[in-house]
């Protein structure tokens, strides 16, 4: 019993008033810009409850983020306050009233066997009691309010004169943060123009991001309050004033992520890919996995679920995937998609199933499976009388930025329920409830056949687009073709058909984003086409490399060219020269070449499939919930050397593969499966 | 189109607001004591949208309560803000985002032709949009959250030492405010012991209220920031310390209502029990309509529809009137009953159909039509097989502080339940929602119908208590029969059974609360027993009264004596001695003996039954939502005039009344019809 003590709360009531801090963050020209969809809050009373036994009395100590009151039940007339009291011996309930408006009434008890933890209950309402949340806060003077990144101290490349008496800082590549004037001379107001490009940061009139400052009398050092994400920043002096601009640092915000996952390879465009994706997804992992820097500066449920994945390949990090979902998902009552997207309700019920089978958290399925229920629930009341789930009134429908016609029923987004189904039954087995289970179950099989009877076109190799008002679609597009073959709906001969006549075939719609690049690229791995996609990745991600970014885009059209690049959405620098998506590579690296990926929830087992696509030699690291799982491979060896759990080792060769100290089994049509077990232990593979 | 700017928010908001800050204000001994219910909150962000057409430009100047942006529609990348910007000519959207996690996101703009006010929409997520709430708030400077009530500095009657150096002030009557010491000298600290009796301020040890403030260096003034119910305070420096108290003062704290109705009789003891109750219901009546004002200063639905009908009387308010019914509802999603009360949330449906009758507020019933509907819809999926509701486990089946078993069906929630059933019907009826008007009638008719198969004993004269488990009561209790007769669910022959073997029966359970009183005494007017009322008022409230009380209490026990009187609920002081239920008088004497109330919805039409009671005059004025009602009656004469409507007096008399002016016509069994119609005019009945 005598465990360390930690903060606890409502479970979700961090999570939700973090991303309303964060959420509201974002500027244009000064002005905010919060999101669209409903911000959640934390509850502002609970109580805390705790049944306990004790032989003698015992003393607590008792820290809150806010007002707080304790005593026994059936005693609540005899309420304290005082942050030490004396429990008396027996068998008791304590209780602990919390409440704060501003932050999450968060609890920290410490006492010599009764200390706050996860066997604490919490209520809202005295009615419902559920387990507390936490989330490593175990300092009791750290509370969970507290919470901020870690900063450090950086200077930039290059400072150049701007103007009579401005400066233009170059920090050498997109970064974020807090811009620090040294000193200041003078009084007046100086103005910041930050750019993620020179040209934007040049462009007074139309960057996107602007802070105006006071500077008093006298020298003065300045820390801009506000974080921004930039690579330039113009800093003016007030026209006519007398002041003078000393130098220019900036305090570098980032999450303290460990870089697990690594990859290099004998090709050195390819290293620099990888190492841009992974600064690229640093940049965006943040107290959650953002969309942009720049822009939006919130949490999209599309952008997240390929974070997630990417997280997987890179920083392992539970902490902030776990953050992610719980905030995506808000508080009751659901009363419109995730972010208002009908497509983003069902990623996030992916990204939950693969959270499970990256990590095998079963407590997380466990704490959540209420609030999962009611997502879906919601998503139930919203299907025709065919079963298909359509965008109505209020819904958008994304798909991608793309041309699309997404009236009606579209196939991607039956893809995607049907997945969300399978999903669900699997949380539903997890915490028993059996009537789901089978509930589930049977609508996503029903789902699967009406699909292929609506959508699945034999002559064209693939599912159609859509059906509106009954009328049935005869475009093609690449979304449900690489959806069906990414979750395994096709059998080989159906995947062959779409490999060629839709995501190797020109004359199909182009898919324009690094978002929907990734689950193309993921499809064509799937269906083998590794050499392909190595050739795409050099060629599309290598494309931005040769235009000299430091951090992938939200967008790349090779076709454009200068300035161009930089709008969208009707704006001159609308587009998000650092978004999350662009890193896709991290992932395809990681699962596709490297090859790693778990069979049974928490790498418990998992398959090795590893892949050259075309290179002299790939090495790297994996990072898996029991361990790092190291990997090298050329053209005649693989070494690897495994943490935990029980691999396999999946190839193809010509001759049997030598392995010293582990079986080689056949496995059919030139295919072997070596069995990786030894924990530590560097296997050598000769094939 | 010019009109008076005000402040607007989404709706619910303020209020919601409002009562999480005073919801919170009760403490115990220093330690906090919130409701246990969910405390709800406002909106963080919110977008506010008016569609104009403008022939020239027009400068706007805009307020807000947190951060905003303003922009048009198709235009949120250029949001600007600025307190003054410019308006293009021609037909636009403007669109204003206004973000605060502390306060409501409030707005006011003004303008030459533009300017806040109920033509405004607004929406927390872009996608459902409703007309924005507001309250009277038409000073930019004088936002909502800065909504304060009044307060004016009142002297204590009598201040008499109290130990070494201690005052003890006794202020003369029950009150409500913030302390003040005025010429303060020393160090230390010094506490104050607050009663509602004497007794409570001198018990340090088990007084509920305390206060400990610090006194600094010199001479000083201090007003304590909390506000406190009691009528005594004890001042107690620091033993040892250097402390010399000055004078005492208060802060007396109030809203600021009307005193439109008036009573006065020949008989004095009844005029001070109507002194007392609209002293005790001023008290109570605050930013809501409170319970008690040391305990548990919260808004309950049950206590607020006894204030309501009671303020119909008095003040006729109906912004706190608006602001309880409101803030008693919360947000979404219900996941309790109100106050986690059954009975509790049939009584708000209830409240806001008498709110309906005595004010014609239709625009009231449209802007919160879909919340109400929302609440009957959790009702309604907590009923039973039988088609009644029960306790479910989460709910308190509160009835009254009595022995009463209230587990299954029990048969005075039934008629709430039935009731409330016809008055959401009358609301869709409003708003023109017909399948429901049809749906919530039917049910009511069915309900009823259940309720006599099932609960009716014709030979014990009225409804038994309950049944469950299949196993009905024997016992009749007051409650449900009491209910039935207010309702006007009984025939004369069954109000005649419930009135000889119910209700002045001495051999049913006598109720021991002032809240039940109410209904019972308002029962027995009902069937005409005006007599036995007086006396009941005159017994019960006139006892309190000889006990020198100034305010009336939550619980009145003739059989108990000195400070036994102030225990309840396991504490020495816990009975709260200002409870708004203790001041139903003023709804007895209203409307059953100056005998006035609405026939249709805000007093267009209105009956005035006047009855003496036994008494040799009567004189009084009811307010009504076309101005003042006065009325003098004694034994040979009335006197009326009416501000407004149509008035039928109906009165009993041997002979034919004489009324100048006005047309007098039988209505059978010795009872005159005489129509008041003339707005101004003094009608003199002679009978």
């Amino acid at each position: 019993m005598n465990q360390q003590a930690e903060w606890i709360w409502y479970p979700g009531d961090f999570e939700v008033w973090l991303n309303e801090k964060i959420s509201v963050r974002r500027k244009t020209r000064g002005a905010i810009f919060p999101p669209f969809w409903r911000l959640d809050q934390h509850y502002r009373s609970v109580v805390y409850r705790l049944t306990y036994i004790l032989d003698k009395e015992e003393e607590i100590s008792i820290n809150t983020e806010g007002e707080f009151a304790a005593y026994l039940s059936g005693f609540d007339n005899q309420r304290q306050s005082k942050s030490t009291i004396t429990l008396p011996a027996g068998n008791h309930t304590l209780l602990i009233t919390v409440y704060n408006s501003l932050n999450v009434p968060a609890l920290y008890i410490s006492g010599k066997s009764i200390s706050t933890g996860s066997h604490w209950e919490v209520s809202h309402n005295y009615k419902k009691w559920v387990s507390v949340g936490k989330g490593s806060f175990y300092d009791s003077s750290l509370s969970p309010s507290q919470f901020r990144l870690e900063t450090s101290e950086q200077q930039p490349l290059i400072v150049g004169a701007s103007g009579e008496t401005g400066l233009i800082a170059d920090f050498g590549k997109e970064t974020f943060g807090y811009l620090q004037l040294h000193n200041l001379i003078g009084n007046g107001t100086v103005t910041l123009y930050y750019g993620e490009s020179l040209e934007e940061a040049n462009d007074k009139a139309y960057c996107e991001t602007i802070d105006i400052i006071e500077v008093g009398s006298g020298i003065s050092s300045y820390t801009n309050p506000f974080s921004r994400a930039f690579r330039y920043v113009n800093i003016e002096p007030e026209a006519g004033s007398n002041i003078r601009l000393g130098s220019v640092s900036m305090l570098y915000e980032y999450a303290p992520v460990e870089y697990y996952g690594q990859f290099r390879s004998s090709n050195e465009r390819l290293n620099q890919i990888w190492d841009t994706s992974i600064y690229t997804l640093h940049l965006n992992t943040r107290e959650f996995f953002f969309d942009g820097i720049k822009r939006d500066r919130w949490v999209w449920s599309g952008d997240a679920y390929q974070s997630f994945l990417m997280n997987y390949y890179s920083f392992f990090d539970q902490e902030i995937t776990k953050r992610t979902l719980i905030a995506l998902r808000g508080k009751n009552p659901v009363e419109t998609h995730i972010n208002t997207i009908l497509d983003y309700s069902f990623y996030w019920f992916i990204s939950i199933q693969d959270y499970y089978m990256y990590t095998g958290d079963e407590a997380f399925i466990r704490a959540h499976y209420d609030n999962i229920v009611v997502l879906m629930d919601f998503c139930l009341t919203r299907i025709n009388d065919a079963g298909m789930v359509e965008g109505m009134e209020e819904d958008w429908v994304f798909v991608d930025w793309n041309d699309l016609d997404n009236r009606g029923e579209v196939s991607v987004i039956q893809i995607l329920f049907c997945r969300s189904l399978e999903a669900m039954s699997s949380f539903a087995s997890i915490v028993e409830d059996k009537a789901r289970e089978i509930q589930y179950s049977s609508m996503g099989t029903e789902l699967k056949k009406k699909l292929f009877e609506t959508f699945w076109k034999d002559d064209l190799g693939g599912f159609v687009h859509q059906r509106h008002q009954g009328v049935l679609s005869t475009q093609i597009t690449k979304y449900p073709n690489m959806f069906a073959v990414l979750y395994g709906y096709l059998d080989a001969a159906q995947s062959e058909k779409v490999r060629k006549q839709v995501l190797v075939n020109d004359e199909i719609q182009k898919i324009k984003t690094p978002y929907m690049r990734f689950f193309e690229l993921a499809a064509l791995c799937e269906i083998g086409e590794h050499p392909y996609v190595m050739g795409e990745i050099l060629d599309y991600w290598g494309g931005m490399l040769d235009l000299g970014v430091t951090t992938f885009w939200e967008e790349y059209n090779p076709k454009l060219s200068g300035p161009e690049h930089y709008a969208m959405y009707g704006s001159r620098y609308g587009k998000s020269l650092c978004h999350a998506w662009g890193a896709s590579p991290i992932y395809l690296l990681g699962k596709y070449f490297l090859g790693v990926s778990p069979l049974t929830p928490g790498y418990q087992t998992y398959v090795i499939q590893p892949h050259l696509g075309g290179l002299e030699w790939i090495e790297g690291t994996v990072p898996t919930a029991l361990g790092d799982l190291n990997l090298y491979m050329d053209k005649l060896t693989i070494k690897i050397q495994a943490a935990g759990g029980k691999g396999y080792l999946r190839i193809l060769s010509s001759v049997v593969p030598i392995c010293m100290g582990a079986s080689v089994s056949s496995i059919g049509e030139g295919s072997y499966e070596v069995v990786i077990d030894k924990h530590g232990y560097e296997y050598h593979i000769q094939g």
